[in-house]
């Protein structure tokens, strides 16, 4: 097996213990120990190297087991390696011709993608710097299929046009004094995008979900009369199959059938949770998920791809995904060449160069097949709903992927009765913890007030490095560290 | 001095010659070679170090020497350690909690790029997957400034909006049988950021330019006239420094002069041509540019850091960037945190997760110094001009940069009279010799048509590597390449 600890490792000339996630320092001190500034002159190779050294010390090391912070984690060794050799040959999948090798490994990455999502008659598809921009790409698409006039002349006659999706992280935070009035959904790239895309945010309606963070498809169906009723024209729905903060899945089946009678593009995000698909027992959480119109979903997360690995997928086979981004740049994609120009993929992006993050899936995939990365989901999925038997902690819901929601109790909170003064106590809670986190270096793991719930923690498990006792350690951690509030 | 003939040393236990650029297959011959297929099995070890090496063999060696083929070429060997570094620490650029090294080195080299362009004041900037992302963020800069209201509520009851922006790669070729009719702008990115941000490609106008490719002021100021006497607002001027096939530099100065009188955002397309400002001989190219609103400058490019390496650099002073581009999502940017959260530049991109590219550039420009990039951009422009007096040849243009374009001519065509025949005939010669270039693998440069010009070579030249019998060399190969055509 390859060597996975070697950023811990390079540190073993300092004095920093192996196994701190990070060692905290402020911006200001952690300017002066790197010493930024860039001058006129070099400086020599011993200095160079010190230079990396200290890179790798003060930075969080998201591959440790009791880092839990994030949607990602770990490192998987055979795609790290991948990543170096993408580096080191340093090229753009613009052509076949510049890129020959990475072309095919994309298409080849797609197509299985394509497969394990049930999509029989094929699809297209690309990889993406990030899931965010795989969203985009889906409200672009469905954009186009409504009017692809809108790409020449732009949407200055429109009719206003009206996204719908969940709407789980509401910002209407009622617990501190900076009262924070947008209310954002699922995931914040449709909004970043519908303003990006001249559509507006106001034009993205959010549709209620139940407690669980799920959308609820009769107020989607409500939701889309409404906009309809206005003399607005709904033309995409983003579901959610994993969100950001409660992993929740909104239920696809049901909301296919109103795409489909509505004739609305159905897009879901499943940049979290697509890893589920790869899972016999899981992949009902994504039951619908063959009827859908595109798909993003991201191999860096849950399946430990190296940052970026993102693919967006789409079941149309008209080419829709090049008519609607080619601009066909005669310098680049000659029609004269002397091979099948269909393999030249860089104008089905709006991006010029674009990195080859599909072979850092493709070689991660061939290593350790289908039935490796079915048994990591199901164990991380197993490690996730295992330990929540706790009396410091109280589960703010019930795990159903792998987000792990939990307020921690101080004693002093623990025997109170629920009120108003309690949350907004509790409320507090987390960020102090955090902070002593941070400074203590042994874990991490986030936290976020959620619509009108308090701050709480959401640690994700992810990585098949972490074992019980990491489990473990957190709970009791977050009780060393937040035992006196 | 760091190894930077890694990936050929990598294959010293194949039987191709080390020399060779690329190892031309077909599509359907390299898939054959690869074995594409992903199985529910994994594979052991040794197979899989094979499949490396297969990836990096049959890929194209950018690095080489000869590799004339893209605006990239060579390997910075400081920047591809730090690209193997941010690869392995595997974290995202959205917060200083979870980047907190990455962070601040984006910031200085941010600091020192906009020290180098001369803003005085200061400003902001990100780094973003590419140069077209960074055009794209500044027709939203550009937008949001002209009406922040878009934001939220969509362009739909808006003025038809214009931007302006030099005509060169035009693509009505007369000498093919397929005549593409659309007509591009300097860099494609800017169509197919008016696409995506439902502005249109029709409504980005072209402004004309002169012999050399540099867009001239006063067709500026008459098609600003036209915009609005058709009842629309221009509202950007897309300068470029540095075009992508002929290097050409629009006069900076003389259009902010326009754009002052005007009220309209001026962003510099410097992707390429923005290393000319690290040199105080070129640096003239982009006199003006302390005027300018925005600049796209990729240190990827002619600087050689790793790919992607693209800075998007703004000169406003009020957190424009941050308010265009944010959706403070609770779960990543809150507020109650314990440190400064201006340091959290997340918000400030269209992107989620977002790789710490800067560092690539940090660390070589530390371990060359300012004066070492200096001394590289002027021996590579010093070189591009050095070569072309060869009988084989005609210089399409004059390099202004370090973009050389030249017609091979083969002795059949050497002694006829000049007329569209000739013409007709020397377009079909640089596809074949390209062909037969791919297949010996001695070497690549690109071709292409522009305007009513016939096919036509561009060599670029940027690795401080390339020598001048490298150079030679390329001039011999083609026309033994082509001499019998």
């Amino acid at each position: 097996m390859l060597q996975v600890w070697l950023l811990v490792d390079l540190d073993s000339d300092t004095s920093v213990p192996v196994f701190q996630v990070c060692e905290w320092h402020s911006p200001e001190q952690l300017k002066k120990l790197l010493d930024l500034e860039l001058r006129d002159r070099g400086e020599p190779e011993s200095e160079i190297l010190q230079r990396c050294r200290d890179a790798i010390r003060y930075s969080v090391k998201t591959s440790h087991p009791r880092f839990f912070n994030q949607l990602y984690a770990g490192m998987e060794p055979y795609s790290m390696v991948a990543s170096f050799i993408a580096e080191a040959v340093k090229t753009n999948l613009y052509t076949y011709e510049v890129a020959p090798v990475f072309t095919l490994m994309e298409d080849a990455v797609l197509r299985k993608m394509i497969k394990v999502i049930g999509w029989e008659e094929g699809g297209d598809g690309i990889f993406n710097p990030g899931g965010s921009l795989s969203n985009i790409y889906a409200v672009n698409l469905a954009r186009y299929r409504y009017c692809p006039d809108f790409k020449e002349v732009g949407m200055f006659s429109a009719p206003r046009l009206v996204i719908l999706t969940s709407q789980e992280v509401t910002q209407a935070c009622i617990f501190t004094d900076k009262l924070l009035l947008n209310l954002f959904q699922c995931h914040y790239s449709i909004s970043k995008g519908a303003a990006l895309m001249g559509i507006g945010t106001k034009n993205v309606y959010t549709v209620p979900t139940d407690e669980r963070g799920r959308m609820i498809p009769s107020a989607l169906e409500e939701k889309i009369k409404l906009a309809k009723s206005e003399g607005a024209v709904p033309f995409m729905v983003n579901a959610t199959a994993g969100t950001t903060v409660l992993g929740a899945f909104d239920p696809i089946d049901e909301i296919a059938d109103i795409c489909e009678k509505h004739n609305l593009w159905l897009h879901v995000d499943a940049c979290w949770g697509g890893a589920a698909i790869m899972s016999k027992k899981h992949k009902h959480l994504l039951k619908g998920i063959h009827r859908v119109d595109s798909v993003a979903w991201n191999p860096h997360k849950m399946l430990m791809a190296s940052l970026q690995c993102s693919a967006f997928l789409v079941r149309d086979k008209t080419s829709l995904l090049q008519r609607c981004h080619s601009a066909r740049a005669s310098y680049l994609f000659q029609q004269d060449k002397f091979y099948d120009v269909s393999y030249d993929t860089g104008d089905k992006s709006v991006q010029c160069s674009r990195k080859p993050d599909a072979f850092k899936f493709w070689l991660m995939w061939k290593a350790l097949g289908s039935r490796e990365l079915e048994q990591r989901v199901d164990r991380a999925l197993a490690m996730a709903r295992s330990v929540w038997a706790n009396r410091n902690y109280q589960l703010s819901f019930t795990p159903e992927f792998a987000n792990v929601c939990f307020w921690y109790l101080p004693p002093s909170l623990r025997n109170l009765p629920e009120s108003p003064e309690l949350w907004k106590k509790l409320h507090t809670v987390a960020p102090v913890v955090k902070q002593r986190m941070m400074k203590t270096g042994s874990m991490m793991t986030g936290y976020q007030p959620l619509g009108e719930k308090a701050n709480f923690f959401r640690m994700v498990v992810i990585s098949p490095q972490v074992s019980r006792q990491d489990l473990d350690f957190v709970l009791d951690e977050i009780h060393n560290l937040g035992k006196d509030l």
